[in-house]
C-alpha cells in the first residue's frame, strides 16, 4: 500500500491548519459522548474501511449508545498521514491507520504494522496478545500520549506484479518498480529504480511502460486496480509485508477519561476487529487468486537467490535504525518471539499443512 | 484431549439429577443478572480455564456489571459432558466446552471444534468469521435451541508421544495407543489397539507398558503431564486435531432475553477469546517444545506412507456420517473453504515462511 495516495485525497494542507477546525474532545466521565476517529483511508477501501465500520458498530452497540464514534475518512478532517499528529495533539480523539506510516515520528512504529522478513498474521497475533507485543506497543504509545491497540489485519501482502518474469537478482537492475517504505529501500539495494506513486496512477504507468512492476496489497485489492490487465506475472509470496496490522490509537487523556467499561469495550472491539479483518482478507484473497489464474495471470515464486538477496538487504535496512534504543529493544523482542513461535508452528502447523495438502490431492 | 477425564471429576451422576439443583435462569430484560456457565473443564486447566476467565472478565467489565457470569467447573454443578444437555434443557444458561464432545447429539458439532485433516487455527478463524462458518454453526445451534459462538482455540494438537519410533504404517499393528474420538477411530483402522483413559492414568500406563503411546494436547500441556519422562519420541505434527476451537453456547431463550448491547458483548467477547486463547497456546508451546528438546525428547515426523494411511482412514471415518444432511452440507462447506483459503495462503504465507526461515538461518 502507498501512504502517499492518501495524502493526495486530503482537502487540507498541513496538520495544524487541518486540525484547527476540530473541537477539543469532551472529557466528562460517564455521560454519552461521541469520539472523533480520523482515518488514513478513503471511505470504502476494501477490507480496510470494513475494519473501521466493524469497530465502530461494535463499540456503539456494546456500549448501549453511551459511546459513539464519528469515523472520518482521509481528507475529511485531516489528511491520511496527518492523523497521528491530530490525535497526539488532542485535536481528534483516535485514529485508524497503519502505524508504519509514522516511522518518521519513531522507527519502532513499524513493528506494530509489519516488517521485512517479519511475522505472518497468525504469528503477529501470537506475539501481540500472548508474548508481550501489546505491552511494548503501549510503551511506545506512552511516549506519544497514545493508548494503543491493533485493530485490523490484511494478512500477507503479495510479492508483486511484474511485466517480465524475475528469474534472478540481476533482473532487478534498473527495474522501474513501485514499492513504498522499507520494502522499497530493500529493492533499491538490489538495483531497482524505486518509484512511488498513488493508486490511481499505477495502472496507466504500467500500461505506458513508465513502470515495470508494482506491489499493492493482495489478490482481492489488486484485482480491483486491474493489475492483471497490465502485468502478466504475479508473485503471491513477498518479503516486505508478511502480515500487516492496522491500529486504533486513542489520545491517552481521552482514553483515561472513559469509564472502565468503555475502556474495555474499545480494547476488546479492537482485538475482535484484528481477527475479523484477517478473516475477511483471507476469505477474499483465495477466490480472487482463483479468478486471476483463470484469467491467465502467471503465478510465480522468486528463486532462492532472490530471497537470499531480499534477506541480506532487509537486514541492512533494519540495521540502520539500531542506534535507537526503543527500536533495538522492540526488534529484539519481536525477532525472539518469532523464533519461539516458529519453533512450534514450523514443526506442527507447517508440516501438517504440507502433508494434508499433499494427501488430499491424492484421495 | 479426553472428554472422559472430565466425567470422572463429576461429583454427580446423571444430567437430570445434576441439573435439578440449578435454578431456572431469570429472563427479565435490562436488570442486572448473573448467567450460570457450566464448563467441561476442571478449574485451572492450562489454556482452557484461562479462556473461561478471559471471557467472564471481559463480559463483566464491558457490561459495567449489568451482566455477571458464574463459571462452574466440571463436576461443580454437572459433569463435564453433561453441559450440553443442561443448557439445552434450560437448567444452566450457557456452556464452555469443545463442541465435538457432542457428536452423539449431532455429528456436525465436530466441525466447530476440529476434524481429521481439517483446518488449522488460522484457517478456522478465516472460515468461521469470514466465509460463513459462524452462520452454519448457528444453523446447527437453532436445531438445539442454542446461540453459538467459538470462544477458545488450542491451535494444532501434537501428533503424539511414542515409546518406540514409528517408521511405517506397520508399526501401528497392535500398538496400544490412547487417542479418543474420530482420531482414535482412524488409528484403529491402521491396526492400533485404541485405548481410552483419563489424564491421571496416562503416565502410569505408559510407565508400566500398558500403553505404547498417547496423544494429549501439545508441548505446554503435555509437559505438565510429564509425558517426556515416559516416552522418548514426540511427533509435533498430527492429523487428528489441527486447530481445536472451544465454544461458548448459550440457551437461545436466555440469549434472546438479553439487551442488544449484552448480546453483542457476549459475541464480541467470545470472538476476542478465540484469538486470545490461540495466542496463549502458541506463546507457551514454543518455549515448552524447546525445553522438551533440551531435555532429550526426540522430535520426529511421520513418514509419507503414515500420512497417506492417516488420510485414507480419516476419509473413511468421515464418510460414515454422510447420510446425515446437515453433516454433509457442513463438511462440503468446510472443505470447500479450506481449499479456497489454502489456494492463497499455500502460495503466500507458506512459501514466505519457508523462505524466511531458510534465509534467516544463513544471515
Amino acid at each position: 500500500m502507498d501512504r502517499r495516495s492518501f495524502l493526495k485525497t486530503s482537502a487540507l494542507g498541513g496538520a495544524s491548519a487541518a486540525a484547527a477546525g476540530l473541537a477539543a474532545p469532551a472529557v466528562a466521565q460517564g455521560a454519552p459522548r461521541t469520539l472523533t476517529m480520523v482515518c488514513s483511508w478513503p471511505r470504502g477501501l476494501a477490507g480496510v474501511w470494513d475494519a473501521v465500520e466493524r469497530f465502530v458498530d461494535n463499540v456503539q452497540t456494546m456500549s448501549g449508545g453511551s459511546l459513539a464514534i464519528d469515523a472520518r475518512a482521509a481528507g475529511e478532517l485531516v489528511g491520511g498521514l496527518e492523523v497521528f499528529d491530530a490525535v497526539t495533539a488532542g485535536q481528534a480523539d483516535m485514529y485508524h491507520a497503519a502505524d508504519y506510516y509514522f516511522t518518521g515520528q519513531h522507527p519502532a512504529w513499524a513493528y506494530y504494522t509489519t516488517a521485512p522478513f517479519g511475522m505472518t498474521a497468525p504469528e503477529m497475533m501470537s506475539w501481540y496478545y500472548g508474548m508481550g507485543g501489546k505491552d511494548l506497543h503501549q510503551q511506545l504509545g506512552d511516549v506519544f500520549g497514545l493508548h494503543t491497540s491493533i485493530a485490523g489485519q490484511t494478512g500477507a501482502q503479495g510479492g508483486g506484479w511484474f511485466r517480465k518474469e524475475i528469474k534472478s537478482v540481476a533482473d532487478f537492475q534498473g527495474l522501474k518498480f513501485r514499492m513504498p517504505g522499507l520494502g522499497g529501500e530493500v529493492v533499491g539495494k538490489l538495483g531497482a529504480s524505486v518509484q512511488v506513486m498513488a493508486a490511481g496512477e499505477i495502472y496507466q504507468a504500467l500500461s505506458s511502460g513508465a513502470l515495470d512492476g508494482t506491489e499493492w496489497v493482495g489478490p482481492w485489492s489488486d484485482e480491483k486496480l486491474g493489475l492483471q490487465e497490465v502485468c502478466q506475472f504475479f508473485y503471491p509470496a513477498g518479503f516486505h509485508e508478511p502480515g500487516s496490522a492496522l491500529s486504533v490509537n486513542t489520545n491517552l487523556e481521552v482514553f483515561d477519561s472513559l469509564s472502565p467499561a468503555e475502556q474495555r469495550i474499545l480494547d476488546v472491539a479492537a482485538a475482535e476487529c484484528h481477527q475479523f479483518d484477517y478473516a475477511l482478507f483471507i476469505a477474499n484473497n483465495g477466490p480472487a487468486l482463483g479468478r486471476l489464474i483463470s484469467g491467465g495471470t502467471q503465478i510465480k515464486e522468486f528463486s532462492d537467490d532472490v530471497w537470499d538477496a531480499y534477506g541480506a538487504a532487509s537486514k541492512e535496512v533494519l540495521d540502520q535504525y539500531m542506534d535507537d534504543e526503543i527500536f533495538a529493544e522492540t526488534r529484539a523482542a519481536y525477532e525472539s518471539a518469532m523464533g519461539e513461535i516458529s519453533g512450534w508452528t514450523g514443526r506442527s502447523d507447517s508440516v501438517y499443512t504440507a502433508q494434508r495438502n499433499r494427501v488430499l490431492a491424492t484421495l
